[in-house]
């Protein structure tokens, strides 16, 4: 991953990183030890972990680039490292939620800690270009923490028979609203530019910017929404074969899906569906959550359209042309974050594979597995939700997910 | 399960009651919230959730019998019923530490309030035959799920890196003072009679008492100890096939064993294995522990000898003969239970399958489900270990763990 | 594996050896090459290792003793020993379907050369006591794979949607005819004594002789019926958890098990079930087949009554008492072996694990792998089936499978 | 997958379709018929199954397109059918193994059955256009079922301890010869156009041709040789995680790879490489084959370069520079398809992932199923292997592979 230039002045990054750090205290404040601790599959982590994890990069990255430096603890090297081999032997992924000790108070002690020390070294100016580069890396780091924090946290609570509340919501849209009329904007073929031109930050998967090649497209002006999906659904979608890739409709059968993660239909409350706030009644305006991409694909077929490249994605983008949400109620998924999305309510699938851009260059160094080894058998998503943190969200962002993954908060566009 | 008469006085019963649900409160007095929330493996269970299903038991089969008994969560008897078909469905065994709510207080406060009312009861003298056998079955389950509670925790903790510490422990002793000399005690054969005879609790599968014939043998006055296991590991004993069951050599393969559970060897610190007072040096003259039946099996083949039946290890513990451990130190495994041993330091597998006796009969209802149904593929270890309370060791106990397992305290004896 | 003596005269030993191979070739001599091929689970064999690995076992055993003997090819001492790790590395047994060199021609062909040596050696009179013992136990060994190779292509054909027929069958017993009733048979208790005596052949597992004490037991005088069996299944019998062992419940619910194997209900065709004569009416009073030791207990609890112990079953057959299956119609299952079988129509499940007998000794070398190793979480079946060879059918006959097992020929024969 | 036109004369069609018929059956003429029964792996299939299936296809799609048609055997419907979910239930894939009946000499009845149909009504020309269409495609459908064949004979052979020879080889390339030096050719970027252009046959995936943006590259003139992968091998190529993808990193640990399929090291022959003529000296100027994507894309890090997509390959294929192997020998991988071969060796990996074409439109009905439905985590190859027909390679030819497989006959070419 590389950082850009020019960079912002040392006494607005203390600020940053200190703005950051305060938000995922935030987000955990509420939660007891107990919620913090497990892990409810492989590719979810505790939360006590998304705090320690994202303090280690700024121990292992900053701090320890200084000789002088002694570590807090040398077991959180190996317990806190996520998946950078360079750094050396790590504590196994699927047991994050076995590890007790250090406790939630041990790992506040540890962020209060390295946190102090880094603060100390922006204020007194100390850092060189390297470490300040990799101090704003961290906090992007630790900002795309954030969201998978409250991804993780969602799907270990939806699992509890209680379904619990995270965060209380004062009211309700109307959940028979009709959504926005859907309408298409042209954008005409030609060739076109994407990509990040380096103004700010940006990850080392979106450069470098590059020419491509585009063809005329409509791109839907809205997500597809809540009410859509229900006519899939209701249409048979989950039961009709030839509206699905191969690897979709054997994910069908082996996982047994018939709606979107989290919903449920009982005869007492309809359909409904686990939020943040506890389960609630479905909105049928709302952008349609938690489908997968062999999901967005099939239904955009059925729909008799197709997704959109990412391309195509960041063309419509960049396009000055109004791009949202369904209904744009910001509080819906997370109130803690409100106000703060303006891309989208959900993630958008694109068609396109999760591959390097032409040209694109790893960094040096442990940092340099940051996104690059994981360009194989991932989808790409553009946008953002309403759970992203407003200044983790780009026009140029790029999200990756395997194709059968339905946690992340991930709707879809159509195109045409 | 059947309950035993002449029954005790019912004072005696409440302090007994009160006796055993100190004890587990004692024993995760000093576990952080965090400590008793994750399941290590789906055979293991959360230290909140035994503190939990332990009291579900008396809210469910005591409490709940009146008619009139509201149940202080409906919920609770969703997420702390642990296999009882008839009782309903239940919250998956394998994602007990993925509840996080309710959490560690309120599981504090759901044992208050049901030992409150479970205690007021008795002490008012209010419960029926049915109910005063169901608290004395109820006190002997809790006792169960104390030894099960500190398996399962000494599990989960061994897979953290730093090794913790459950329980402090002042001294050790000399890691290689020799152990007693094995001597052996003949038996004359002849008719026997086994199994409970009636005169104080005990469990359904330790009845009827009844004849057995037994061929003449010899019984090993004392348990094997780690100094004869190092001397199986030294002659290549997880590495020749033919000391081993079919089963037992594709364990050994599957699982890549080279010595029992917790041990390990480095060539700064030799043999250690981990305790609940954290990782330490073998003890040579202390009984081997953490080993499963398959490797019990193979031992007994490369000495020559075999393991006793549990005919012959039941006939030989009532004979008056010395029947101890290795050492006979109590205070090894865990010094919070210290004294209490008066069989031996560990359990001891036997060479039997765990069927039920002749003229066994399953009592009726949910109870009914609590041993029988686990006869099938599981083996009987006899005796007890130093984690047992001593109120739950007795001459005629059956426990039986299925012949690959080794996170209980299981150790064996020999035969000839 | 060790054998008895007086031994039989030499001349007679070669009778039986052409004998029983002969048999072999006729059960495969209407089986094209493909038949004779693919493995259908790991616990089956194709036709050809069958035919292949009795012979190797002459090879290895009685040949590769005359220090001067040269194998016929090396490779088949790899591709066709089973399980004797003490003779060496072996092909995977998983992947036994995927050897088609040798195929089924070379294998006749090295069939043919071991039998000529053997036989010559035979009537030469030059081979030892020991490598007498040895052909004698080859020929039980190669009726053993007899009647796996009939299971093993049963349960291959079972699953081809043409539902091919092994062997003609001219006619059918009525479907509806009435089963004899159910009568007992009291069997008093007391000192008895089980096991080989040592006149003629037995397996290692069958000896010693030895005493038992039993209780006073009534044994039905016949086996289950299919009749009972539908009564069975038309009471909800796979659906009451309360029937069944812990493991049982556990297979009817991840085996989605609702009648026994290869039984089929359909519209049209009502109960059938699939036989060596292609796919049948079920017969309602022939003895149930093909059900697991977990279905036979849960039976057994549903019909009030248990199943009887391997002593207690050895008793009763050895009483001089009538013991027969069902309907005695000794073509049903395979007429090529009609009017061998006098023990029953099934195997019987037994209440016993499968443990060694008291005073049980594994013999010396290679051939010792034979039983005892397998001495692990398997039950015993006693009696024989329709397609057990009669010269391997004795009353001290102990036969075993994995409790879950459903593809021997097996039954039940209650007990109270 | 739809056809093109202008369409060939129907005499022409008719060889063609009698030629492609005779290629499967000269293939498969020295196959025993165990040979042909196995299945050595889900992702492949029994020599058997592809006789057949390639028949079906003719069947299926042609001759039942006519009302009157009465199919020769109901159940080869459900047994031949591979994946098309339109066309109804199916024969499980993982089990076409176990399919012994119908027998070789049945299938190739089956096989002359349906062809002489096929070739009457070719001759006769009472074929309408659309039956024309699906005769070719159903040649080019059994051009890729032989390439399938050959990969999964060598699988199913590889797996048997005596390596067997499936074609005699009469000589072999100096294993030690240089191989030609690598060049590199430059490719100027701008606009150009790829896909099929419509004047042949081609696959639906390979359509609509279509503008795209390439810029500057240059593309090596060979491809990756077995020397240069030595290389690879000796510098730790397999033991750096620096090098791989995440997922390739984790196959490496999972099976355990260090060398390419097929390929073996023993003192006593060095590097070896099983072939369909038995196992051979690893030639040092060959292509290098049986790599993963996994393995391609951390060879190409390793040598500092990378893989080219799939776009530029075809750029570079189409550009009229020399496009070839290693070594160039035909006759390297099976001398039964000698000479046929002009695009090079074996196929290449490419960075693109597999993903339709701007445009791109599925066919109506079953056939549609044929190409589109698999674009999800796959990888594109291009060009031919030595197996591959030779009227089967064409310039835009798309091939797809999951990115771990190695049972394709698999190079690379680099770019940079």
């Amino acid at each position: 991953m590389t950082a850009v230039s020019p960079r912002p002045a040392t006494a607005t990054l203390l600020d940053r990183f200190r703005e950051v750090r305060a938000r995922t205290d935030r987000l955990t404040r509420d939660l007891s030890p107990e919620d913090q601790t497990p892990q409810s599959m492989t590719e979810a982590s505790p939360a006590k972990w998304h705090r320690a994890h994202t303090t280690w990069f700024f121990e292992e990255f900053v701090l320890a680039a200084d000789p002088g430096y002694r570590p807090r603890d040398p077991a959180f090297r190996f317990l806190f490292n996520s998946y950078y081999e360079a750094v050396g032997e790590r504590h196994p992924r699927h047991a994050r939620g076995q590890v007790t000790r250090p406790g939630v108070a041990e790992v506040a002690a540890y962020r209060e800690d390295v946190e102090t020390q880094v603060a100390d070294r922006l204020a007194a100016g100390t850092l060189d270009e390297d470490a300040l580069a990799l101090v704003e890396l961290g906090c992007h780091h630790e900002e795309q923490h954030q969201e998978l924090l409250l991804m993780d946290l969602k799907h270990l609570l939806s699992g509890n028979v209680v379904q619990p509340v995270y965060v209380e919501r004062a009211s309700d849209l109307d959940p028979d609203a009709a959504p926005v009329p859907l309408r298409w904007t042209h954008l005409p073929g030609g060739l076109t530019e994407i990509g990040d031109a380096g103004a700010g930050f940006a990850y080392d998967n979106e450069r470098p910017r590059h020419r491509t090649w585009l063809e005329d497209v409509d791109v839907a002006a809205r997500q597809v929404t809540n009410a859509e999906w229900l006519e899939f659904v209701a249409d048979g979608g989950y039961r009709r074969p030839e509206l699905w890739l191969s690897d979709g409709w054997a994910a069908v059968q082996q996982h047994g899906w018939s709606a979107p993660a989290y919903w449920r239909h009982d005869e007492d409350d309809g359909w409904t569906t686990f939020t943040l706030s506890g389960r609630r009644p479905l909105v049928a305006a709302e952008p349609v959550c938690h489908v997968s991409f062999l999901e967005a694909d099939a239904f955009a077929r059925w729909a008799g359209h197709r997704l959109p490249t990412e391309q195509e994605w960041e063309a419509h983008a960049s396009s000055g042309h109004e791009v949202h949400g369904g209904l744009l109620d910001p509080e819906r998924c997370h109130p803690g974050v409100a106000g703060e999305v303006t891309l989208g309510e959900v993630w958008e699938w694109t068609a396109s594979a999760y591959l390097p851009y032409p040209g694109f260059e790893i960094a040096e160094g442990a940092v340099g597995e940051y996104n690059g080894k994981f360009m194989n058998d991932q989808h790409v998503l553009r946008g953002a939700a309403a759970i992203t943190p407003a200044s983790h969200a780009r026009v140029t962002y790029r999200n990756f997910f395997p194709a059968a993954s339905r946690w992340a908060f991930s709707g879809l566009r159509l195109a045409r």
